[in-house]
């Protein structure tokens, strides 16, 4: 697996970043983070296309990827907005 | 290494879980995520206490572990806001 997790202050940046992991079959696991199964070549893909929407503006995006036997040690808390 | 890294709208209970995470030796790596060195246990320990302190509120919290030849491998950027 891999995650990317970003944070980025401009609004359309921002959805423009989520708009290349979910064009890289990434599911949206939290308003910006990402999660998802990638060849190295796709994740350096992807984080130079995120790189070069960011272009100088400021913010941080990070790229991980979590072997199969950490990805299952992982600990969620997921509780949804009432409605 | 662990990841956490969380998605809370409450402003006062996001700053409390950053400060579990400070709490715990995590360097802040973005608004809402933390990485650092955390045994098991207090990864556990962790991730109980900040349950707590979401309570019955919306919100994500994902902590994930991360071996060292993944972390090696995480690509990063980042670029300050200018003065």
């Amino acid at each position: 697996m891999t995650l990317v997790v970003y944070d980025i202050s401009n609004d359309r940046t921002r959805a423009k970043i989520a708009d290349i992991c979910l064009d890289y079959g990434l599911e949206r696991i939290q308003y910006s983070a990402f999660a998802g199964d990638l060849t190295r070549t796709h994740a350096e893909e992807l984080m130079l296309k995120a790189r070069k929407k960011l272009g100088k503006q400021p913010g941080t995006i990070w790229l991980v990827p979590v072997c199969e036997k950490d990805w299952q040690n992982r600990l969620v808390t997921e509780q949804k907005e009432k409605p």
